[in-house]
């Protein structure tokens, strides 16, 4: 296409990730237009369609498919039906977006990846924080060498609050539904693959997560295949809202990120010296780089050149999940290969 | 006007700070219809509308005073010609955002209030960093009593270069010019009036400022009508970048703020323990402010409220900025009403 | 003793902390009084003798178990001697203070502990940390309930650089000469017993340590009775120099402590925001908690009180560190009870 | 003297101050001997020399003046005896380490100091700040380049709480008893000598301060002959806590120092993100820089070199502080040679 043309897209799924991103593509991101919305729930459709100044919008992805002017279709419903709307939405020729993770089934996942390949379309996966200023600068860091050859890495990911237990019993777990993120930073920070994982894991936070048979409380080891070795911290509530950092250490330094917040006035009184709360979760701490991913997959459109996140980077980090599941049920170091 | 409609809007000035508004306008205050943008360059006001989809353009500004389908103007032109507008645009019946300052010639600007008066339109003043977090957030410890009874003050504002010599042969010295903001931010955090000024200056950044008459390091000395005691620490050229920060210390605390950056990350080596620079100018520094200031704007218009940055709040620290040249010239405190 | 007593010493190893301690004792203890000195080495003994201003020294230590105006003994000789000493001290009647750890082996640890219960003088193992102002304020958080029931710990602990090879192939090892201060603070600070470790490590900054048989970087995984998992975090080489930090997450905060610098100073200039290098080294980083942990074996001993560091918090690091080595060996969670 | 010989000291006053000078002699310094301590309480001279195990002790100084064993005298009594005492001092020929303020009468100022030049001893006044590392880092900044030429200035300096009122009475007043300490920080750190002082003040903390006749909120403006311009910011009582930092800003960059605390936790709970109050006032805050002072005094007369705070080092900001309030009380910059 002619980089002066605009994009067109479809958005599928109008829940709170996609009308963040039907606003994006309408408001902020000025290469692209969105053409039209579905979601099964006829309203949601319809409200973000009003928001975001779209006139098309139904309940039936279908539509979207098969919309002639739809150049692009962002793929943001729930995770179980990622699979089949790659497939369907490669065989339409169009040009893919989809939420993480693409499935919890490495099997429906490679069938997806397949079809992708087939028709030749481009296809991203939504691991958004990779495109956050932070974990920028840290790759950055770590790429050109300014804090050596990396040795260890600490990943911090605290939710500032559990989802719904009902939500737990079908996100697949702590693994596939919050760690994945942070397997995939892990992956993208130090440019390496992951060979071996083990878990400490346990319920601290609410029984009812152990009784959905899920953990909220995980401490990971990594061994990468060029020698790193790192952890992720996860807990599903941190009280003072969503903990965002990671830190690398390095044969020529170390490199940290803190949280973001929402102003940096300190304060100080009788009893302390304070600042506000970190901001509190992924809307308002990652609201950039959600921008950022989208742009990003528009000019791998336009350009045809390979996406940021690409389809194996979206497998990745489920067969991390699946292994780390399985060592914390067998308490040892489980290697990926295990599980393939 | 119904809250559910739009508010329509006339760009007047396509530079760098109208068409950062120009942009807002069409593209993240969802309430805001940008009718027509007009530049005395003519190739300013089109580049200017392209980029924000806007159809109609032209480079005479009464076009957007006489635009029947136009009800609010933004002042972005050069100053000169401010107060001018603001008198046509109230007798037009426009509503009215006008950057700042109204003018530097205190007979001219009560010309301009006036008529905006007898008209009964709305103006407000761009004085944006009333309405970034930090200062909010500060201001709120102020009225909220959070630090009890505010004493001492220090701004220290120190921009990352000079402008050119020959802006700042017209641009009414660095009172009028950049300690502005100052002055009006003085005024917004403490909640109450300047009644005194002193000001020790000089030039230190580069002796053409000295041949153009004017300073480009100034310390300035504020004694508020309440009691409280003030420094604006101002200098034209910081080399690390943009400095913008405040501290207010009162009976029960002190509140201070830090500058912003481009990301948390702090990097330690055999050489240092350092992070990168702060963000370095007010398009990054404060662009969510611009953003806020008009969302607000067009709240006070559609509620029919009053506008959070008066005309009166755009004449005193033109006050202000007159008394302290007179107090550098005279090497003097100088009182407010001695320059009225 | 009368509390108005001083205490008296003897200091058996001149050495680099040896000669610390005897500073301490003599010139900022004020209810202490250091009798004697000892070294294998004459000149060693002599010249910290006279920087100290006592009269008495030798090269045989049994002078000072059999000198009857000496009360309590430091133990700052090689590691293997202290076992032996500690046996021979308490045989003599003489209250202990040990440098850590006891011993490499567990057989002579416990006939170590057995003499000292048998003579019913009092025994303290170095670990100088606990009495560190920033590890004390994180057991006080802990304590006292202030973030909660603890979920998930880290501790960082990076040496500025390696110790020679030759002292790495007698030192038993990164878990017993280094790590072993980690193992005694986790305990510390979360109040509760690990009782299982899991090791990931590598030789990422000396090839030579290898060839010693031993690790220069690795990661621990602690699980802890009460449910607490850690980590710790070793690297032979901070370039940046001593990185010695905690971090406690639990279910109503956490509590994160940062290293120690020389000063306070930040300089921003045109390439970065950055601050001196934290301190050094321990003997730099540490010095206040060398005065405290001797002022409270000092305090222990004339009131008759239990020592803050028992044997038993000698005995088990090394426990923990035989652990470790085992699991490194064997890439799997080792429990403690599997190298009793 | 030879240099392996130890210098013979007596401490005149046996207050706080007196009392922290001759703990640090009697343990802290090798190099000093404490022979003597006098205090006109007889009780307090008593305490003291049991604390720190010195056998003579008395109420009359001129004890310690004629002591042939004495070669150095530290002057802790009360401000109006410290003229009077250094020309007897010096007549005795004793070196002589003086508190600040020498006097608050620049005759008798005069008077001591020919006196201490006729005698050829040396001289050093009490402006511990100096010695300490944030202050020592900031000198050096400027002193290196580091931060290019010096432009602006700001000293924080805030105690924690007002001297009683019968203390205030007698003080000579704010700019003599607590702004002399930034007085001379300000010569100090910036290396040029002040030539103009403009003061803005109130009494905000307590009316009884207005009563007798003093302020204790000022801020003060300073303008040096190298062009720098400053201002000091005092208040009498920071509900935080201590409040001691500075900020040079310089044509290649600015340098600023935070606070002193007890530990480097920060806590995080659902309320906020907060640390410890700062070290609460100057015996702790500055405890290693009087120690410090003392050591560079002891070094001065070993090695007969200049001592680094000279008798005009000590003149100087009491010059100082006369035209602050000369300005205070004209309501206008005052020259420091209009107060000669």
């Amino acid at each position: 296409m002619a980089k002066s043309d605009k994009l067109t897209f479809g958005v599928i799924g109008a829940g709170r990730i996609g009308q963040l991103h039907a606003r994006h593509l309408s408001y902020r991101v000025a290469q692209a237009k969105l053409i039209m919305i579905s979601d099964v729930v006829e309203k949601a459709a319809r409200q973000c369609a009003q928001e975001c100044q779209v006139a098309q919008y139904g309940t039936d992805y279908h539509d979207i498919l098969s919309h002639p002017d739809i150049q692009a279709v962002l793929i943001c419903s729930s995770t179980d039906t990622h699979a089949k709307i790659i497939e369907e939405a490669a065989l339409a020729g169009k040009h893919i977006f989809c939420e993480k993770p693409i499935d919890h089934d490495l099997g429906r996942i490679d069938r997806a990846l397949a079809a992708v390949d087939k028709a030749g379309v481009l296809l991203q996966v939504g691991f958004n924080r990779r495109f956050d200023a932070n974990y920028q600068r840290v790759r950055q860091a770590v790429e050109s060498g300014e804090i050596g050859e990396p040795h260890l890495m600490h990943i911090i990911s605290r939710d500032p609050g559990p989802p719904p237990i009902e939500y737990i019993k079908v996100s697949g777990g702590i693994f596939l539904d919050m760690t994945i993120h942070d397997f995939d930073m892990a992956r993208f920070l130090i440019g390496s693959e992951v060979e071996e994982v083990y878990v400490a894991g346990a319920v601290r936070v609410d029984p009812a997560i152990a009784g959905a048979g899920d953990l909220d409380t995980v401490m990971i080891t990594l061994k990468f295949a060029n020698g790193v070795i790192a952890t992720i911290d996860n807990s599903r509530k941190a009280v003072y809202g969503y903990d965002q950092r990671v830190e690398i250490f390095g044969s020529k330094g170390c490199i940290s990120t803190a949280n973001n917040y929402p102003n940096t006035a300190t304060v100080q009184t009788k009893d302390n010296v304070r600042r506000d709360l970190p901001l509190n979760f992924f809307m308002d701490r990652y609201v950039d780089s959600y921008l950022e991913e989208i742009d990003r997959f528009l000019k791998a459109v336009i350009n045809n050149s390979p996406p940021p996140v690409s389809g194996i980077d979206g497998r990745i980090p489920v067969v991390m999940a699946r292994a780390a599941r399985k060592s914390y049920e067998e308490n040892r170091p489980v290697r990926l290969d295990e599980v393939e």
